[in-house]
């Protein structure tokens, strides 16, 4: 499905238009490169911001918990926000007011819906997929009590807005002449030398051999 | 101010409680290992789930942003969720359902307030501080325009919960003997090397050149 939805009014940017983006492929990869979110939900005491474990299949968002959860519970009767932001740098301007940063972000709005065992099992294989491919093969599988004590909730892609921004600073005309630095300061996520438990006997699969970002 | 806040009803941990703390100085390490937040508050469209740039100052955390954005104005009349996480790496255990993540999360509930002008100017010091220090000293400061098109909020530290997870797995006893490779694949923020902009005519300061977290 590639289609790009019209933005909807709660998916509208206003602020920062410039960066708005509503492509899904664009979605998706954001989605692709994050291990969680930021849900908003709101209950009897309020609005609550919760981060959770996360992963992609088509065009859902997957998030899963265990059955006793407020949050699942709320999230099946209402609807939420779901927000991930990948921080991608600092961006040193030559005034202050334009220091901005580079990120790439997306807004996802919609109900949360439970899937059924059958679809519960197969998604939750995909999770174990984007943290360690092949990793299934190699662990205990859950279980007929696990999988009974935990629910799994997807929210679909289609009501989504990117804001993504990236490169340098936009000085106005007049403070071009000002002598300072100018230009990013990046982060990446870096992926370091994995550390095996004390009592681990195993030999270490290829992606925890190729888990680190750099030798 | 080093006293700990007893959990409020809505800052008390149920889901892994184990994991909840509650010491202020905890709230401020992590706080201050941020760029970003993500706020939770709800309008008359539902909920929302807004990333944005954030710092500390005493015991609150501070945002910004235009007169006219719409979040601020939610962020006065309501109380409000921000949540801060860095995951810290992904954990993996001899079965499925024990695999989990690593991270240091703070959730901090209240009522957002302005600041006047004076606190205005002088926090956003700070912020320039935290970003890039001494900085503020080297580019053109806020004008007057500048700093009444914008609006500075904070809100208290007090009503805080941190969940922080680091470590190996916990595995069950039975599962001891799966001869799965356990341990935790870990993540840093890396800072790279810094990009300067092609028009870029000046040195780069202290804390241009020391950005980078290796040579």
């Amino acid at each position: 499905m590639n289609t790009t939805h019209p933005p909807s009014d709660r998916t509208r940017v206003r602020r920062g238009a410039v960066n708005a983006a509503y492509e899904p492929e664009l979605v998706r990869a954001i989605v692709d490169a994050a291990y969680i979110c930021h849900i908003a939900f709101s209950d009897g005491q309020g609005v609550h911001c919760i981060p959770t474990a996360c992963w992609r299949e088509g065009d859902h968002l997957y998030i899963h918990g265990s059955n006793g959860s407020r949050m699942l519970k709320q999230l099946m009767a209402q609807d939420a926000c779901v927000t991930i932001t990948h921080l991608d740098g600092l961006v040193l301007a030559r005034s202050a007011f334009n220091h901005t940063m580079n990120y790439r972000s997306v807004m996802i709005y919609g109900r949360f819906e439970a899937v059924d065992e059958v679809e519960q099992r197969s998604t939750l294989d995909t999770f174990m997929d984007h943290l360690a491919p092949g990793r299934r093969f190699e662990v205990r599988g859950g279980n007929d009590k696990e999988h009974a004590a935990t629910t799994v909730l997807r929210i679909p892609l289609a009501e989504a807005a990117c804001k993504v921004r990236s490169g340098g600073p936009n000085d106005d005309e007049e403070d071009m002449g000002i002598a300072a630095w100018v230009g990013e300061l990046p982060f990446v996520q870096l992926r370091t030398a994995p550390v095996a438990d004390p009592d681990c006997e195993a030999a270490a699969p290829a992606y925890v051999r190729e888990w680190a970002s750099e030798p």
